[in-house]
Order: structure tokens, then C-alpha cells, then sequence
């Protein structure tokens, strides 16, 4: 991991003048504090969280930041991944994650609710109202399933660019491209067009790429090598375990919506258990305790 | 269990004239098929869910109802268990999770958000305009650690029960006792203050009683065989299993915050796991896929 050269303008972010309320101060830290971890020798194990127990059980066992995941954000609250919930209880369950935790928050906008750039921009200035600190916007419109156009997702992420100028907090942006499950073409040219795109969302002013759906190793350092430029992969079946994604120069690894996954699989074993064998061990044994769920709730100091 | 004689009165709740809107047909018919669980040869099983997608597991998995935890709906939240929680917040959660639900759902209204019983019944009247067609009412104060007098908890389930009637709705109330944990003297002196609650509960118009902390077979025995009406109990360590239960004339299980608990345990040993050890395991086996996830948001049909 040798990126570090891209990002030292950042430092211009942080001056006293400029940094008004305590809040701001905060989340300025919070931010350069982010960044920082995608520069380092070792990989940035970045943790998806969709409420607030999950959020602070992962602050509470050692990340350095936590992210939110879209899937289970989205669905948590009664609607399917992707724009289709009201923006104001979007940015209430941000909201109330930010409230408890102290390591930087980055929140999953999805493909930023809006078709133009200046509607995007305004979708991240307001999850950076509420609270976040880093941003992941993707390239794909969920709703069809299909690929924006490069050019326009430039002019998206340049407006967040520029909204991060504006906002003098130096917000980190995750540009994600789906390039690798909706290009046309083969293998080989959905890696190429996912290399061209993450590319440009570097140039137009991205922190860190995320090829969605890079998974075996010879994809990966492909990848990494030609972009030579910190990037997020998402841990599923298959993909190296984090000291051969170091070695491969992954900068950020995250969880997606894994942990979602995974707590709604052990809910069935659970239900299952009770229903055919009428017991209760899948749901005792190691569950955390009731002073330590509400624990969870505790505003950050 | 032959528990049925108090109950049948409820049947004049359903009456055509009265049931004007689909909705309130809906809501009748729900509460009817939720009071009738609790009449059965076997034990109603209630898994204790938090957010819509905890709540549409359980209901695929089969359980006949679903209630709400309110330590893992409130930490969810941000807030820790009890009633500091915004009641505007805490009401979308409990509509949230009745627009995807299609089994009868209860609702844990903690000690009902109010001093005094016409508090208490407003609150009941809010959340089963949310779409709880059941409550759990407690007769402690969270904050003070502290017994309600049962004076004062019976008026306030006369209020309840006063509602139910006006609302046309035979809504299930679950009148909750914490005197096997704060009334005075020794074990056997709880054990009887619990009863005498729960019977005075029972009087004032309660459709089944819940003794928080009720473990160990020998005082189930007792209590059960005391109250002669539907009790329920909460899984915990020690509790004989399902068919033992049974045996002892329990007629509602249900699973309190165990899920809430189970779920965040697993969460800190998936964080452990990739912390330390650099692996996925316990992240990726067991848990459900994508498509899964997105299909717990989908509104009931």
C-alpha cells in the first residue's frame, strides 16, 4: 500500500478557521481520521451496520469506523435495497447511528436518490448533516438493473467533489462501479470496463473504488495493479482471507450486507430449533446479555 | 390446558355492524386467532422481533403470531429499554413491522408510557392503530426499578380493557408482572406477591399473565396451577423445554429480547473472527442470500 501520494491535499481541510462549531471540528477529525485508514500498510476492515446495536457492537469489538449497508438498512426498515424509502427516515436511521458511535460513520447512498448531480450532491450533504463522514455511491440505477452511463456518473461524483470542497469537511468517497455483473461482454470485458470506470471515478475525485463483485485472487490483483489506488472489496464465499488481500494491496475490505445475512440466518436456526425440536440453545448460547443490549444505546460521549 | 371458559365472551367483539372497514375486519380477525392461541391443547411459541425483517423470519419460519421485544426494538433505536423513547419514533416501528406481517402481532408497550390509566390506554389505542392487535403491559417503572402499586395497575388495565371495547378490537392483553424481581421478602414471599398480581390482573380483564422471571419447574407448577388461566412465560437459562411446558399447562412462550441477544452475540463473534483471525466463517455460513433479505421487506399481501 503505497497510495498515499493522492490524498495529502487533504490536510488543507483541516484548518481552525474554517472549522467552526465543535461539531464540525468533530466531524472533520472524524473524516481526516477515515481517509487516513485507507493509506496505511494494513487493510481497513470496514464493517457494515444497519441500526444502532450492530453499529456499536462492531465500535465496541475494535474497528477503526463502522459503514452502514444499504440491503440492511433499507430493509430493516420495511423497504426493499435501493431509493424506494422516504429520504427523511433514510436519514433518521442515520441519524441514529451517528449519535452513538465515535469512530467515522460511512453511509451507503446507494446511487445518491436522483438522476442529476446536483441531486446527489444533495443526498450526501444531507447523510453529512446527519452525521456521516464518508460516502458509497454506486454507478447502477437498481430499480432497471442497469449501468449509468460513465459520463453521467463523472458528473455525479464531481458534484460531490465539489460539495466536499464547499462543505470543508473532507469527506471520503467510495465510488462503486457495477460494471462486473452488468457490462456486456465476458468476464475479461466487465473486468476491463470495471478497470475504465473506477478509473474515471478516481480522476473525477473519488477516495477509494469498489468493483462490485471482485472475488478470486488473479481479478483482484488485475484490478489493483491497474488502478494503484486504494479499493474496497466485499468479503463473500471465495474471496482471500485479509493477510492474501494485503498482500494484493487491497486497501478496504467491508462487509456488505453480510452481517444482515448472517444475523437473519441464525433468527432461522433459531425459529427452527424451537419449532421442530422445541429447545433453546441456538438462541442462548452465545448471546450477549441484557445490560450489554442496552448498552449498545448509549449516546457517544 | 382447559383454560377456555373466561374467554368465550370475546366472540361478541366480531359482529358485522360493528366491523366497519376492511381494516378493522382485518384487525378483528387477527386479534380473534391470536386470543384463540392461547386456548389450544399445545403452547403458544411467540417469537420477540425488532425490526421487519426479524419479524417476517419468524413469520416464514411459521410461528402462528409475532410480538415485539421492546429492549430490542428500543436499543435498535437508539434508546435503551424503557420509555425514553419518542413516542412518535416508537409507533412507526410498531407500523413498520405491521405492514409486512400478516400473523397476528402483539406489541410490548413497556409500562404504557403514562402514570396514569388513561395515559396508558391512549397508548395501547395508538399502537393498535399502528397494528398491534395485542399488548404486553408491565406493572414496573423502568427508571425507578420499582413495583407499580397493584391498585394503580389495575385501574390502569380496567382502562385497557375499557378501550378494548370501545375499540371493537378484542385485542390480547398480556398483563406482565415483575414481583418474582422487585417485590420484597424472600423467594416464596415473590412467588406469592406474583400471584396475587397475576390473579388481580386476570380480574381486572387481562387475557393471560406473565411472571417475569418464572424459571424453574417447581414454581411454573405453582403459579400455573394457582391461576388456572393462560400464563406465559420467557425463555431463559434453565427453562425446561417446550414439551415440558406444555406439561405444566404453560400456555404462551415467548422468546423476550433472547433474539436481540442472539443476534448481536453472533455479530461479536463475526467481529472477533475477522479481527483476529483474518476469516469469514462465521460471517458467510448459515446466513441467508440477498434475494432473501429484500424479500422480508415486501408489504403483506
Amino acid at each position: 500500500m503505497t497510495n498515499q501520494g493522492l490524498r495529502i491535499e487533504s490536510t488543507r481541510f483541516i484548518s481552525d478557521s474554517e472549522a467552526e462549531s465543535s461539531h464540525l471540528k468533530w466531524q472533520v477529525e472524524k473524516a481526516e481520521d477515515f481517509r487516513a485508514l485507507h493509506h496505511r500498510s494494513h487493510i481497513l476492515v470496514l464493517p457494515n451496520a444497519w441500526d444502532v446495536p450492530s453499529a456499536r457492537i462492531f465500535q465496541d469489538a475494535g474497528f477503526p469506523a463502522v459503514a452502514t449497508t444499504s440491503a440492511g438498512m433499507m430493509v430493516s426498515l420495511g423497504f426493499p435495497d435501493g431509493e424506494l424509502i422516504d429520504m427523511r427516515e433514510f436519514l433518521a436511521a442515520v441519524a441514529r447511528i451517528a449519535r452513538v458511535v465515535t469512530v467515522p460513520l460511512s453511509v451507503d447512498v446507494v446511487a445518491g436518490f436522483g438522476e442529476t448531480p446536483s441531486q446527489v450532491a444533495a443526498t450526501v450533504s444531507a447523510v453529512v448533516k446527519a452525521g456521516a463522514i464518508g460516502v458509497n455511491i454506486e454507478d447502477f440505477l437498481h430499480a432497471a438493473k442497469k449501468l449509468f452511463a460513465v459520463e453521467k456518473q463523472i458528473e455525479k461524483l464531481k458534484a460531490v467533489t465539489r460539495l466536499r470542497e464547499s462543505l470543508k469537511i473532507p469527506i471520503v468517497i467510495n465510488a462503486r462501479t457495477d460494471a462486473l455483473r452488468y457490462a456486456d461482454g465476458n468476464d475479461s470485458d466487465r473486468l476491463e470496463e470495471a478497470i475504465l470506470r473506477a478509473r474515471a471515478y478516481r480522476d473525477a475525485g473519488a477516495d477509494c473504488v469498489y468493483p462490485m463483485g471482485l472475488v478470486d485472487q488473479a481479478s483482484i490483483s488485475t484490478f489493483v495493479k491497474a488502478l494503484n489506488f486504494p479499493t474496497n472489496v466485499m468479503i463473500r464465499k471465495g474471496l482471500p482471507p485479509v493477510k492474501e488481500l494485503e498482500r494484493l494491496g487491497v486497501a478496504r475490505l467491508s462487509f456488505g450486507p453480510n452481517a444482515s445475512y448472517a444475523a437473519m440466518g441464525l433468527l432461522r436456526r433459531v425459529s427452527r430449533e424451537v419449532l421442530e425440536k422445541g429447545t433453546y440453545d441456538s438462541l442462548l448460547d452465545g448471546a450477549i446479555s441484557y445490560d450489554e443490549l442496552n448498552a449498545l444505546a448509549k449516546p457517544r460521549a
